[in-house]
């Protein structure tokens, strides 16, 4: 076996497991809180769909902190939405019925969308309460 | 010591606890609905202020049942904002830093008002990252 044949990983400077990948997604994100306060305009980043290490998502979680909401929504397997230390920005997490995580986003909006009840889902609510007084 | 000076306690018909005082609310609270999905208008009834027995909030709690979204908010003690299984009612506890229960709300709205960031908590949180940003 040659040496040819032995693969070379490139460790990036800095912490392990660091690509460098996180630190431009926080310049996204001010952005995406400015267009926010500005216009009411909502917006998200797919984590799932970026290059980004385990180490790269903790350093993320790390800078944005922890907020004061936690939101679970039980459908299909448990998804978390967690305000983190900056308002307005909520770390989404989906997970399978197995409790694996399927994906991940960095949601930018007063509340996060699957929070707000639909009006469809309101309308048959209150047919659901309707016939239970029927029955009282 | 006369008879006349033992208190008598009337027990309502049906249940042991129940005063009667509970379904009225859910009439109340289809009003409240309709008005919803009419015009988007919110409302509340603070189940503290009424007489309600323990056993009259059980059986609202049961009619009403459990949805799929819960929200805890941790700030001066832990508030549960709990979608009840008609979608756009919310049962809201507020407990005090000892756990105990201050005051319930039942809130009717798409999203309840204490889940969404404040444009203030928003641009305060901007002013953070941008100052985290600049330490990188």
């Amino acid at each position: 076996m040659s040496l040819d044949a032995i693969p070379i990983h490139l460790i990036p400077p800095g912490e392990p497991g660091l690509t460098g990948n996180a630190p431009p997604l926080l310049h996204e994100l001010l952005e995406m809180v400015n267009r926010l306060l500005a216009s009411g305009e909502t917006a998200a980043i797919d984590l799932s769909a970026l290059p980004l290490t385990p180490a790269d998502l903790d350093w993320l979680r790390e800078r944005l902190g922890e907020g004061e909401i936690a939101v679970t929504l039980l459908a299909n397997g448990e998804s978390t939405l967690a305000e983190t230390g900056c308002p307005g920005i909520w770390w989404v997490t989906h997970h399978n019925e197995q409790g694996v995580v399927t994906s991940q986003f960095l949601e930018v909006a007063f509340v996060p969308e699957l929070v707000k009840a639909h009006p469809d889902d309101v309308a048959l609510g209150r047919d659901h309460l309707e016939s239970m007084m029927a029955d009282l």
